[in-house]
């Protein structure tokens, strides 16, 4: 088996008998029954992904940022030069960036893969050189990638993972960074969820009226280019050839790596929301290790992770990317999580429950 | 003057410079303008609350847990015994709870406050002995506290603010525990907004739809009793006087004494929400050092922040109190600051703007 197929072969549902298990240590702790809401639920998945109750802490945590350049920057679809893909991978590593600081703030560890960009970047001890090629080409004129190119970007993605989790950490994070990349992103959840280009196509870093009309034009004579969305029976490698990007194969690739490995996987914007319906066609069971860290200002984003059954924790109106919204998710996920093996419950603490009876 | 006015006289509003400079240093970063969304402009507010961009990073923060018991509790608007709020507080000081447990995911102090448990508690390091009466008066059947008791209860949360910023802390967290505190604070939600009873009025710890509607007419029997809404003379004071809790008096102190000292507070949920409302009646440029940590489920809670004009972090439908929502909150707000300090320009680390301009 090729390492897509047999990272796939080990993902498994979640363990329906743990998160029994969590759901009843969940209405024994000293809080009203649900009243921590949203968390609960978490806590409760990720006891399932464990396949036991508590689930181990998840941490430390390290947020992987795949960076990837677009052959559809051509089309004039972002007022930012293609460059900035290069010389804000430059930020990262310096340390300069917002994902750095919210990295600083929640304790994650940044690292940076270049899977895809347009320029040869100097080695760093932070940097991650697996380039498959310096960007896409342009999806109106034809295929993004070719075939070998989406399956190296994805084993790129599966590979971190495995790294990453064998160095220790315990909770991973998407991140991205490609100039353009919210219009490939908006082709893949158009191809995944079968809505139209202007529901979800959104204005990325800021555009206008003018550039975002034609950047939803741009997203349509894509699909139609490549007869997406294609149904039932598309195989998800070939959409992303067609219209995703490195970094979205790579995510798409992390993603699998995580659940494979039974380790949540923080999901930030619309770029991950893009890469994990690719994951999702790939392999459903890959959505158990999945956290919806945020929920974007792009249409697209709500799209997909209402597609994928996930519920963002962050809503804020943040559209940076780079793992900045999944960054912020990170505690609300730990702490949903230290509940379980912290709180004591209404026995352990002598503590009445509602009308005198205990839970 | 006597504490609560000397308080009140040194509440300042938020520095229009600062806050200049702070919204000038967001454009120059290295992210579209605009792209951490509602975190900007609490970076915004910070930097008008020190007076100065950046602000101070509002670390280290410490959670003051407010409790008492309420007279109201006789009525039978929860199905929880009253002395579940001197239980909860043991299972605070021995670590036990989930304010414990997410205190410790964000790096904050948990300190109690006694300002009117209706039990003899033991002496506890983290514990503050500040009962000024053992519960509040039943409001239905008269006012809640004597007027000497308001004023009481107001200065021991001024001097709970003081004593935590002079030990260094510099962002405070509103915490609360008290069984039928919600029943106070719908009462207090619908005398300062004028919002009808069953617009405010919540399921609290999860009360079930007779003892919901019974609550309701709690409410509307003790409004009715002390004349209130009173309108815009209304004294703060006797609105808390006749149907406040203990610790929504010292709750508001609190938030006095935070803004005096402009030190920001983040607020947790609808009773915090209660007793800000009455700080903001008490003196409007309160509301400069609130933050609004998460909206909870309760219904009086969403009218309080809006009414306060502020936008909650963390929406995740929680309705445990003790200062969790806030807590969850307080990275998001360092985050925000940390922005400030530690992220590069786009000069300063020679990124290409929008349009190769530069803002």
């Amino acid at each position: 088996m090729n390492p897509i197929d047999e990272t796939i072969a080990a993902i498994a549902p979640l363990d329906e008998a743990a998160m029994r298990d969590a759901r009843d240590h969940q209405a024994r702790l000293t809080k009203p029954p649900g009243s921590l809401g949203v968390l609960e639920e978490v806590s409760i998945r990720l006891a399932g992904l464990a396949g036991h109750c508590p689930p181990p802490p998840p941490e430390p945590a390290a947020v992987a940022v795949f960076a990837a350049d677009h052959g559809v920057h051509a089309q004039g679809v972002t007022p930012w030069p293609r460059e900035v893909t290069a010389q804000m991978v430059a930020n990262f590593l310096a340390g300069g960036a917002v994902v750095n600081a919210f990295a600083a703030q929640v304790g994650a560890t940044v690292s940076v893969v270049d899977v895809g960009v347009a320029a040869d970047l100097e080695p760093a001890p932070a940097l991650l050189r697996r380039k498959i090629a310096p960007g896409t080409a342009d999806m109106t004129v034809g295929p993004a990638m070719t075939m070998d190119e989406v399956r190296g970007a994805v084993g790129v993605g599966i590979d971190v993972a495995r790294g990453l989790v064998s160095d220790g950490y315990r909770c991973l994070i998407t991140g991205d960074m490609g100039i353009a990349n919210t219009t490939a992103s908006a082709a893949l959840i158009a191809a995944f969820t079968g809505l139209p280009p202007d529901r979800v196509t959104g204005r990325g870093t800021g555009v206008d009226d003018a550039v975002h009309a034609h950047k939803v034009e741009i997203v349509r004579t894509a699909l139609a280019r490549h007869g997406l969305p294609a149904g039932e029976g598309a195989d998800p490698l070939e959409v992303l050839a067609a219209v995703g990007g490195l970094e979205h194969a790579a995510l798409a690739g992390f993603v699998l790596g995580a659940a494979a490995l039974r380790v949540p996987v923080v999901l930030d914007g619309v770029i991950a929301g893009a890469a994990a319906l690719a994951a999702a066609a790939l392999c459903p069971d890959a959505v158990g290790a999945c956290v919806a860290g945020h929920r974007s200002a792009e249409p697209g984003h709500g799209a997909a992770i209402t597609s994928l059954g996930l519920r963002p924790l962050v809503d804020l109106e943040l559209r940076l990317g780079e793992g900045t919204g999944a960054l912020l998710a990170l505690p609300l996920v730990q702490g949903a999580v230290r509940v379980l093996h912290e709180v004591a419950t209404f026995d352990s603490a002598g503590v009445s429950g509602k009308d005198a009876e205990r839970p």
